[in-house]
Parts: C-alpha cells; sequence; structure tokens
C-alpha cells in the first residue's frame, strides 16, 4: 500500500499520548496504538424499522401476507396457471386437487407456516398426513404427521426430504396447529450454470430448532440423487399428496 | 478404489433390467441405472422426541429453564462466585449490582430470552434501557431500548455489539416485551489456540430475523479489535449497565 | 414428494434379490438396498482437456499469458488509460512510474506470478522492496521484500495486506526469483449491493501454503478498516511502492 | 458493554483535532473518528520463517519427507503392520502387493507427491493405471491414468473419487510425471460424533487448479452412499489396484 512514511505516521501518534513509536527502529515490536470507542461505531446504514406483530407468529410490518384465513388469492394452482381451488373454510385451507403456487416468486425470505395434520388418523408412514412445502418450488421441507408414525428419518416433518432429517422430532399430535419458522437462502449459480453456493435452510418446529443452516443438496428427489440446475426467483409452492392437510397463517418476508 | 471387475458389475446391472453398460467398451456414455425409492431413505439414527411447549415461546421438554418467574437458582454473580442478588418480582427480574452468569456452561445451544427495556424512558443512545446478553460469556448481543433511540447501528438492540447491526429494527416499545430467539455455534479451535471456525449466530427478534448466522468476530470489545482465545463451555452473562432492565421466560437447549 | 404406493416400489426392489421391505409394517426398522457402482459414477459433463506446462510453473495451455517475458502489451495505466511504461528486460520487468492494471478483467481465477526483490538491499520494513499485487484491483496479495526484514506481520510478503498474516515466511532472499500460486474466488453481492459471500483467497509462495481459503474482508486499506463496496470483474493491479521489484512470468486461468 | 461515559471519551477524540462528537446530542450521524495506520498493524505472532525448497517441488525446511528416493522407512502395509514391501527402484516405487499407509498419522495438511502412470498402456476406464491416494486413509484422491482414458468423470485422475470430478483435466501422458499438491482440511466432529465440519480439499493437477476446496462427502465409497464416522489423525495410504504406478518425491506439512 501506498503510505505516508512511517516516521511521520509515529509522530502523529505520539502527539495524542500514544505509543511512541520511535523504537520501532531498534528492532522492538510496537504495539498498535490504542484505539477509542467510536472508531468502531458505525451508525450507517441505519436498520429500517420493522413493528413486530402482536405475538411472534403474527406477520411483522414488513412481511407479505400469503394467507390471512380469508382467501387463496395470493396463489394459483402450480400446472395450468388457474386459480387456486383448495377449499378454504374457518381461517384455514385443506389441501385439494393439485399443487398450488404463490404467485409472486421469492428468493432469499424467511417464512412463517402453521399446519395441522388430519384430524382422523389414517394410514401409516408417508401414507398419514403427508404435504410438503417446496422453497422455490424445488426443494421440499417435508409436512408429515410425524406424531407416533415412524417413518425413515429424511422422510418426516421437518425434514427436508431425502437429504437432512430433523434435529428432533418436536411434532404436534393432530387436531394441533404445528408452526414452521423457515429461514432460507437461495442458491446462487455461476455463468456456466453450476452452483456457486447451494441453498441453505434453519427450520424451527413449534419454536425447536430442527435444521440448522444446512445445505440443501439440490431439488428434492423421491428417486435417485438431486442435482442442482440453474434458477432464478421462484414461488413457494404446497403439495397435494392426497391427504387433507390443514394451513393457516402463512407470511413471507424477503430478505 | 478397489473392485470387482468391471464387466461383472455391468452383468449384475443388466439382470435386474436396468441400463446395459456394454457399450461402454464402445465408448458410449453410460448413464446410471436408475435407482429406486429406499435407497435414499434412511431410518438411523431417529430422531428423539421433543415435546413443544404450549406455544412457542414456551420451553420444550428437552429445554434447561433458567428462569421460570421464581428465583436465580440457575444464576450466580459473574465475579466472586456468590448468589446471583438481582431483584425477582412479578414473575420477572431487573437488572441489578454486577452481571449475573447461569452456574450451567453452554457449548453449541438454542436461547430463548424475554427482555423489556425500564418503563420510565431516560437518557438516551447507549444510556437508555442498556444491558446485554453475552453468549458464552463473550459474545455480546446486545439489549438496549431502541425504539425512537437512534445510535450507532452497531450498538442497537439485537446487535452483536460492534459487530454486526441488525438486518431491521423490530424492537417493541418499553411497557411491552421483546423476545430473542438465539441459534448459537461456538467457535472451535485448532491444538495451537489459533481459530478453525468462528462463532455464528442466528437472531429472531420478536420473531423477525435480525441475524443471520453472521460470523462473530471475536470477544465483544468496546474499544479496539476483537481478536479470539481459544475457550471451552461457558456460562451465558447478563450486563448490569446500571438500567433496570426486566428478563423473564429464559431456556435454552444444548445442541 | 408424490410417489407411488410404498408397498409396489418394496415389490419391485424384491424381485431384484434386495431386502424386502414387508416387515415395515411391523415397524421394523429397513435397511436401504444395496445399491451398484454405477449409480454413483456420473460421466457428464466430461471436464475439459488442459494440456499443463512444460513445468508446473510454465503456463496450461488455457492460461491467458499477462506476461511472457517479452512486453508488457496485456497491461496499461491503471490510471489514464495509457500504455504500461514499466521497462521491460532481460525477460523481465521492473516497477516504474504509477501502478499498472491488465487491460482484461477477471473474476474467479487462478494466477501465477513470479517477482524478486530489488537484488540492491535498501530501506527496511515497509520500505524495503514494497509493492502489490491487487486482486480484482482492490485486494492485496502483499508483496515486499522480508528476507531477514522485520515488518508487522499482517504486512509482510504473502500478507492479504493489514488483513491475514501469512501462515509462515516461505521468503527467497533478494536476487533469487519468488513464486505466488494465488487461487481466488470473488466476491458476491445482492441486489441492495451488500455482500453475500466475500471474497476468498489462497496462496502459495514457493509452494508453501500461506493463505488456505480465508476470507477477504473487503478493499485492503492503509488507514482505517476495510469495507466492500459491489463491484463486477476487475483487473489485477501492480503497486508501484516506489521500489524496483522486478515481475516475469504472469499467467492466469478463469475459473 | 460497560464504558466510561460517552462525554468523556468525545473529549478526548476532539483534543486530537478530529471529529466533535458534541453534535450526537443534536441527533446527528457522527462520522467514526479517523484511524491511524498502526492501529490495523499487527506484529505478533510472528510468521515462523520456512526455507523454500530450490524449486517449488521440492520440500521446503518445515516438510517430513515421506519418500526421497532412497527406501519406503515411513511407511508400512496397512494391513498386518509389517513393513512396506513395494518396490523401490531409481528413486521411484512402485505399486506392490498390498495398500501401504504412512507410519507418521495427520491431520490438516498440505501434500506433495509425483506419480506416474505406467508405461506400458493396458487396459481402459478404471482398469488403466488405477491407483489412489487416500487422505487420513479414508478419503480418496484418484490415481488413474487418465490421458486419452475416458471413465466416469467423477472417477478420473484428481477426482475425489465418487464425489467430485476434476474441474479440468490436466493429465500428463505415460512416461511422464504427474504432480499433485494438495491442502487437506481435515473433518471435525462433534461429542455424539456427528460431523461438525466435512473434509475439504484443494488439488493442483500439475499445477493446474482440479478441486478447489471442495467438501468431501464422507469416506470414499465404491458403492452406495459416503456416511462420515468420527475420526482422528490418520495416515496416508496408497492403493494396490494390481496397477503398476510409479510414485516418487512425496512430502508432507502438518497446517
Amino acid at each position: 500500500m501506498k503510505h505516508t512514511i512511517f516516521k511521520g505516521a509515529a509522530i502523529a501518534v505520539a502527539t495524542v499520548g500514544m505509543l511512541s513509536f520511535s523504537d520501532v527502529h531498534a528492532q522492538k515490536v510496537p504495539t498498535p496504538p490504542k484505539m477509542v470507542p467510536e472508531m468502531t461505531e458505525f451508525w450507517e446504514p441505519e436498520p429500517r424499522v420493522v413493528t413486530p406483530g402482536t405475538n411472534i407468529t403474527a406477520p411483522p410490518s414488513d412481511a407479505i401476507v400469503l394467507f390471512d384465513g380469508k382467501n387463496l388469492s395470493e396463489w394459483k394452482a402450480k400446472s395450468g396457471g388457474t386459480e387456486a381451488t383448495w377449499p378454504v373454510k374457518n381461517g384455514e385451507f385443506t389441501v385439494g386437487k393439485g399443487d398450488i403456487s404463490t404467485k409472486r416468486e421469492f428468493g432469499d425470505f424467511q417464512l412463517h407456516i402453521e399446519w395441522s395434520a388430519p384430524d382422523k388418523v389414517e394410514g401409516q408412514g408417508q401414507g398419514r398426513g403427508n404435504s410438503g412445502i417446496f422453497l422455490q418450488d424445488r426443494y421440499e421441507v417435508q409436512v408429515l404427521d410425524s406424531y407416533n408414525n415412524r417413518t425413515y428419518s429424511n422422510g418426516q416433518a421437518a425434514s427436508v426430504y431425502k437429504q437432512h432429517r430433523p434435529l428432533v422430532n418436536a411434532m404436534r399430535k393432530p387436531t394441533e396447529w404445528n408452526v414452521y419458522d423457515v429461514i432460507y437462502t437461495a442458491p446462487r449459480f455461476k455463468e456456466d450454470g453450476s452452483v456457486f453456493t447451494p441453498a441453505r435452510v434453519t427450520v424451527l418446529h413449534n419454536g425447536v430448532l430442527v435444521q440448522n443452516n444446512v445445505e440443501v443438496k439440490g431439488p428434492t428427489e423421491y428417486i435417485g440423487l438431486p442435482a442442482y440446475k440453474a434458477h432464478g426467483k421462484a414461488p413457494i409452492t404446497l403439495q397435494d399428496h392426497g391427504n387433507p392437510v390443514a394451513f393457516r397463517n402463512i407470511w413471507i418476508r424477503e430478505l
């Protein structure tokens, strides 16, 4: 680095009563001069103000509300571009025919979503209360009734499906609502389409950490090994797996 | 890798009706044979069951409750090894004389802690409602009344003090309770004492993401630049900064 | 994930003589069926062929040669857009007036560069054989005669200047040539200009690892703390620090 | 953070002719006071001196020489604890019966190793000039005659076998020597045996970057998916795959 001669700087320091650097020339090791507190105090940029919700599950002021109990106006059928037709009732909606996706597309985000396994317990393993939340339409956080329902660990509720089992099983029983709080970092790709950084995801299940910034290996595959393909922003997709899983209180904050 | 001869493996594959590999010898590029779903289904280990609290702020079944509204039996004075004497009243406690630390020591953890700035608004900047939560007794998540109270960004509530400003200001007003949910990964050190991986921290402030797995630069310094020194497990410490900040509902899960 | 019913998949597996999954219904834990070797053998894409140089310091076939001993046609004055005028002689060039930059701009790359401190030893500390290699015109790998010449550790040869000292001092004496092999990953930025991933750099000094994928903290600053600003591809810049450091055999491979 | 009152610090700063902080009280945004260069100059610790080899392939002064052309005294049979019996001749050794391992065990390291595919070209694909270098006895950097010899990309020379194909194919022809320079970071494990950070590896093949700090997925598996098991320091192992691959000039530096 270009700089003024060393001696001059030492003099400037000395005048403020800090260490003299004159002994450098005798090959002694200088101690860096003491800083003042303000040197590590940065005022800009100022974080913008966000008004939190009335409780920590309610949408903060900068959230996009994806479902507030009334209608699916933020959603569409995943295929065909038609409106989402899953039934809405009593402030919640239930899985209907075909996957649905948000009309908006997202990159990095924080997502809050609540869901409930069917009240009537039917089937077992992957056949009980199965749905899924596909981040950027590709990377599935599993939805399943994992209350007293053993399946493969990397396919139970709150797994990154077939990639990462949850750290613990924090499932509530049917008739109760589960909460997922998801922090998602989208993958980045190089110009040649190869992956630069993989997607990462943190999940809290009912307030309990179950995925800690894990590395997503690629798009969710039911059969075989995942492999990334470059993409941009993409919707959140909810899966129709044939079970009447219910959802409510969904909001997202772009990061 | 040591392996059976290639041709034999190709035959084994062929017998199950998958791709023949005989064309390898003609320099064609084989497609990997199709897997079956069960090949990516891993049952062991089974995630242990954790019963979530009655709501997502209540301690789950595997949490160590550090304050449940009754007493400071999990805490001691930071210096001197004596009991913690901060006043407990109405299910909360208020900052008293001297920092206090947990009796237990922690490595990686998830921490839930609620706090409230003093009802009576006094002072400004760093002088208003100042306290702090020191992770492993060294790395401070700032506690400050940042409601309509400008200070340096990397010193406001939910900053990693003098290292990372919060992504947004999600502060509630005095008389209301704030919630921090903290995911903490302890630093790791090499045998020679140098840092192998720095500490990392994620913070949700009132349910809003404010620190996203940021890299802690070293122990919090009021003056000058941080520098790691090797250490093992260590307590959570709460700071006496002379302001009557209140705390309640504190629990921690070891990760 | 949508999938065929579980039982059907189990049958498919059974027919190839692998594990039966019928015992799942008795709550036993299945072991994933054995894969065949070809399932983890991926033929595409095929890595392109690069012909290495005649020795490991010579440019491989895909390198852009930035100096082959003849002229500075790949370089220009950093300021003013004029030709580079540093003197070329005997297959090497020596620092002249003003910094010089490559005409080309680079993102991620592997860089090979050889340099020699002035034969005549003059000055001390930062005043002896000082120059610098600025990756993307911003991030300096220090060039200095660090042979028996103590200075601050994070300012000696092969330091990331004022950010990371080298792991060891692998300096050759004046009259000898030093080799830097640099692996550089450019920083990535978010749409709002904030840093997504910082730059990273690995340096081998005379074949000895001195920087191991360290995180660059921001543009090199002689005074104060570094802070990133978003940028795209940028040249390699060599610094005129007033000392007649010599350079030769410079090549780069885009990654 | 505990600190002296703000006003006092502001005065100290003011006396040295820097910014006055008195305007803070008027809610103006202060600029941090200017630092002096010495504040970011750190003299300790001083990097120890390493004398590089006579060229960048020769062992530096702090390397452990694992083969200098004379004998296999640093090696043993991998199984059985007996001496390594691979034939040594003309300053090189050739693959013999059974894998061999270093007597020493290593954690993080830089490894230099040279090898040559058999002069007589026989077989094809994995059958031509196959051997392997197992880092920590588990993680294989592939050795194969990949000169005009197509195989699966993640199994050719310089692949992390069945995990990462090389970025490019920098293979020299038989009768010539190849050089691998390997930078290896060992995996770290949590107390419960799960992986904390996976192993990472950088490889230069004949001076060309082919693996750039890639994440090792687990121990090399010929069949199926890799899965980590906790371990400590471990030897370097060379594989007997039945082909007379030659090795020479092997040295390692512990990091």
